[in-house]
């Protein structure tokens, strides 16, 4: 049985990652998609295992501490994170596994997990994400610029990326996902 | 403007490139494909630029000895050759570029021009090659086995490929092609 492969989808802030992801768990439902591990409360509806898997901060820091983790980062007093548990039984069934995560995370992913294939989503232009992130709500000028300069930030870790897909629309931008899960099945050296 | 890629498409003797290239003449219309020389006659209806480049024996030599020739090779008394001309001047367009060929004249190519992207077409078995090679026609049972031998040593020069595309179903086949194409131009590092 052929192991299956990595795809980590990331891009910056503002770029549609959620977006795209939900639209290729429509397109490509045969595909696993990694479940992140939090210490944050489990909200109505939310189900151990699926949307995440919950954890106490002792287990978590556990995790870290036995090197569990392909990467984690805390936000607001809560830990979030991708156990590496899961990936690695995903892949050893034979079945791909997808992580979307955003750029810093992922960067740390390709540390521990180099044989991955790292795809960033890229915007159709700097203008256009700009609009993006100033549409998302009520913010004020400065939180905007602040955002688009940790977007441009972003946009130069391109280079340790594989590939770079363009989210223009979204069926366009998951037919060229679809197209590099494909090509990379096909390649003589993986 | 972007430079086009070269595609290289080749594979065992009784694999389907022909018809996978016919194929994929039809799904990809935008696609240029490579035009060979030779120094046979043209047959009714043949025309020059179109199905071949036509060249007198001297001209071809002199086109050898400049290293205007990507490969070439002779066959029964006519020689038959990729000019890099062509090549060169659809890429300079920023088109993509087809050529099909087999397997050793691939491989000259892939010594002049290591930056195109090799894809080795695989029959879904070795019994299937042998089933097409017999199907041919009314060949004795040593053609049957010298084709046979032949091709099983073109399949040991898989590994000097980028992809290997199983031929199972023509669709399938193209799709996958298509998916190669698509996925190499969103390469970070071409």
């Amino acid at each position: 049985m052929a192991k299956g492969l990595l795809f980590v989808i990331s891009g910056p802030s503002g770029v549609g990652k959620g977006t795209v992801g939900n639209a290729l768990r429509e397109k490509l439902p045969e595909i696993t998609y990694s479940v992140s591990a939090t210490t944050r409360a489990p909200r109505a509806g939310e189900q151990d295992g699926v949307n995440y898997f919950f954890k106490t901060r002792e287990e978590f820091l556990g995790m870290i501490e036995r090197d569990e983790m392909l990467e984690y980062a805390e936000y607001v007093g809560n830990f979030y994170g991708t156990p590496r548990d899961f990936v690695d039984q995903t892949l050893a069934q034979g079945k791909d596994i997808f992580l979307e995560i955003e750029v810093q995370g992922a960067l740390k992913v390709k540390e521990k997990f180099p044989e991955g294939i790292f795809i960033f989503l890229l915007p159709p232009s700097l203008d256009e994400l700009k609009d993006r992130i100033r549409g998302r709500g009520t913010e004020t000028q400065a939180t905007i610029d602040h955002r688009m300069s940790v977007a441009v930030d972003e946009m130069n870790l391109l280079r340790h990326y594989d590939y770079a897909v363009v989210n223009d629309e979204i069926d366009f931008a998951c037919k060229r996902i679809e197209s590099i899960i494909i090509a990379e099945h096909c390649k003589v050296h993986p």
